[in-house]
């Protein structure tokens, strides 16, 4: 654990510095990554468990997807520092002639719309790790449940973040029809995660008789 | 970013892992340090900035704190596992005699009172994060606001992640004027930051416009 211990507050000390990135949006793709962790952690404990045999095709099932998300959501980590520094550069070309301008005009709408497309796609499979937490929740072993009421706490505060950095970008974005698009489904995306992540919270506390 | 990545990955394969530690508690205490460091990042990124003059002493305020409770967090991660192992050797303590059995039951209730303790702290510890949160979000360079948002959405999950260990242990302590104490804080910690973390989401949103 020593070693985990070290490499987590070098990222902790990354995340606190006066540095932009990482950020919020990183910060929020590993929240969303631990989320899909924790109903990997429920499913793997549970998987061969006495008690959890009828379940074992549904928790391998489970299993399968959210490893697929944890990778999606670590490679988004990256993802939005990428965006953001794109961004940056844009806004950082020169503006010296009309022809300067016009490109850079243009290059800052392109890193707009990436700054705007990587939390959409975070808080979406934010939404799909919500959606495991349920059935890890359902079907896991009593002993790891907790883990799955962990595992939806964290997803739904990565989906909020995600949703920040998409309300940041999109009012500036001059293509209104992608801009409208993206703010109707993050807008969906929290609505329906707020209810969904109390309803298994609720469902994971009842389980523990807390 | 690279070392960080390959740590963060490999934190979250033990995380991951059919092994309970690191489990549903430490990712509470992460969750919560992250919140705590993106507060310290609002305030580091905005300390010296145009316009935030007027709210320095404000913001070194909320800084000093946030450390503190950055760096408390960052313990707890280390305790929720030793809190763990201490309950999993308590278990396995020898029970062949009513000596045994005495001595096995009382560190038990040692090792659950721990159990109980470790993630209360984490929760107290979240609270205060909370609260930073709404300072660095109303004082904040306008630039970082977002993370303040971030930073309200870990701390919350974080402090729901850390109630549910104490629903799974305080039940079976012993000690019930203990027990209820903790039982009746944590409902109360968590009633308290639903409405909070909440007002301090809206509050960042709405400066974002979106």
């Amino acid at each position: 654990m020593s070693m985990t211990q070290e490499s987590m507050d070098e990222f902790l000390n990354r995340l606190a510095s006066a540095d932009p990135t990482p950020g919020g949006g990183s910060a929020a793709a590993i929240m969303g990554a631990a989320g899909a962790a924790l109903v990997s952690m429920v499913c793997n404990v549970s998987i061969g468990k006495k008690g959890c045999e009828a379940a074992e095709p549904e928790l391998r099932a489970v299993l399968a997807q959210s490893e697929t998300l944890r990778r999606r959501l670590t490679v988004m980590v990256q993802d939005d520092v990428s965006a953001f520094d794109g961004l940056m550069a844009a806004y950082k070309l020169p503006k010296a002639t009309d022809d300067d301008k016009a490109r850079r005009a243009e290059a800052i709408q392109a890193s707009l719309k990436r700054a705007t497309q990587v939390p959409l796609d975070c808080a979406r499979a934010c939404g799909e790790v919500i959606a495991l937490s349920r059935r890890a929740g359902e079907h896991g072993y009593q002993q790891v449940i907790s883990d799955a009421g962990v595992g939806v706490s964290a997803a739904y505060a990565a989906l909020r973040s995600a949703a920040l950095n998409v309300f940041i970008n999109a009012p500036a974005l001059k293509d209104r029809t992608f801009a409208e698009q993206a703010s109707g489904e993050i807008d969906q995306l929290l609505a329906r995660a707020a209810s969904e992540s109390e309803a298994i919270y609720a469902l994971v506390r009842g389980k523990l008789g807390g």
